[in-house]
């Protein structure tokens, strides 16, 4: 904190009443409540006093918050947005999800995960005919000690070409989603689209934070993947395309060196790996090996 | 902070996400909006690295915040409602009226001023027949030399016996608040109403936080004032009543020991100080010299 230049007098003032407003949820009777709105308090309180918050920008941050409250709700939660340009969502995963040898690192969920999507047999087709170009994807999922864990479910998901997932359509289509199971070798493999760019919602007042910070709202191209095996922390990740210009401004922070792939262009007339007919048109492969951390 | 038991690993990747996002904010043209963004993302992410953020809690607290959205209106301000149990209100109040001297602490503003209160001259009545126990108000106005501000603008404001504004009731009422000027010699005085205690608002998602943290929605009894004069500080405070068990947990921290006075409960027969008829029922006497610090 540098609430410098503030006199003794001062100083001593606002952190009587830091250590009033701490004092007062001593009585919450659930001690991690407790714990959380103390520490809460304690960090607001340092920002308040550490930036020295002019009160005309304490009123628009209540206008913000106000505007962010009437922006979310059934379809649209701009405060998960919030956090998620924030890098909060990012951090929380991050926090949650401690390294862990060589496990996978994880990433943002975001809000395009559906359950029951398709199953698919491995070498499948998840692209459902959404437009983009094809992508082989395939990889081996392991624990950190290099077992192949057979039979681990993998669950896939992408935006089409246009940078829209299926949701997005009103026509209820089903398209690039998917799940599938490893072999008892821990092999998977798939057919998907290489993943295309897309801006976050920035029509609300999340979208004019990023304008009038100079940031873009969009995100780095990628296929989301959530892992799950007996024994086994959940992994929620995406993988990106190595060489995409948005991998150092993604905007809500979840790319990580780790996670960045070749995605090989192949001219149209290169066999493919399960000898499917691409039309004559390219295609790209990928590969990702997936290590699960213990549960 | 106390990211113990973390890897260092763990808290390079941690850290490492933070000076991203700090630096995500870089570009932002305003120089004062870039530093508050950068130092909010600090102190945010601190704070969720310090309580290792649950995703769980992660979630919980956007429902919180999407519920203390939804509550707000036109009307009903439940963000500042949150800002004043968090203190972080009150924090604001004293970074923007630092210590100066001998100057009069300030406190909350609170959300029942009015502008353009009828005028009162000196030794009038400000209760506009509202219901509650007569009390005397009397003080000086003066610098922090000591020497008295004639002329300094006086506004005053409270809740009647039932803990209620006039604003709060339906019938358009003006009751409880008046402003008048200092006399030549800086003195000033007025009847109002001894002060009652009151909730604020406890029916939305900042009263179930209150409750989940033992904490009462009760705020100490006290009457409202602002002090203006040419080339001082505004001056924005309350005067609280000694005594008063509230005191020790009002809901708002608007506390301070300097703004504790003694209201000096009168008998009936007692003579009052302009000669007025109180009808042979008690009142009560107060003093407030205020002291208001140079612009
Ligand atoms: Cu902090
Ligand atoms: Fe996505
Ligand atoms: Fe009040």
């Amino acid at each position: 904190m540098s609430t410098t230049n503030i006199s003794d007098d001062q100083s001593k003032r606002e952190e009587e009443l830091v250590h009033a407003v701490i004092a007062s949820f001593e009585k919450t009777s659930n001690p991690r409540l407790r714990e959380v709105m103390q520490k809460l308090v304690q960090h607001l309180h340092n920002f308040v006093r550490d930036v020295r918050l002019g009160e005309s920008e304490w009123g628009s941050m209540i206008d913000f918050l106000t505007a962010v409250g009437h922006m979310t709700d059934e379809r649209r939660q701009e405060f998960i947005l919030l956090s998620d340009v924030l890098g909060i969502s990012m951090q929380t995963v991050a926090v949650n999800n401690e390294a862990s040898g060589s496990a996978t690192e994880a990433t943002v969920f975001g809000p395009f995960f559906v359950k029951n999507a398709p199953p698919i047999k491995i070498g499948g087709d998840i692209t459902g005919g959404a437009p983009g170009q094809l992508c082989w994807v395939e990889g081996t999922v392991r624990d950190t000690q290099g077992n192949p864990i057979g039979g681990a479910r993998i669950e896939v998901w992408e935006a089409d070409d246009d940078g829209l997932y299926d949701v997005q359509y009103a026509d209820g289509r089903v398209a690039g989603r998917a799940h599938l199971y490893a072999d008892p070798k821990g092999k998977y493999s798939f057919w998907g689209l290489t993943p295309t760019p897309y801006p976050i919602p920035h029509d609300g007042p999340v979208g004019m934070l990023l304008e009038a910070t100079g940031r873009s709202p969009m995100r780095a191209a990628h296929l989301h993947f959530m892992v799950t095996a007996l024994h086994k922390r959940k992994l929620i990740t995406h993988i990106f395309v190595a060489g995409d210009d948005l991998l150092i401004s993604d905007s809500v922070f979840g790319v990580k060196e780790s996670l960045i792939k070749h995605f090989d262009i192949q001219r149209g007339d290169t066999p493919t790996p399960d000898g499917r007919d691409v039309g004559g048109l390219p295609w790209s492969r990928t590969r990702f090996d997936i290590v699960l951390a213990p549960a």
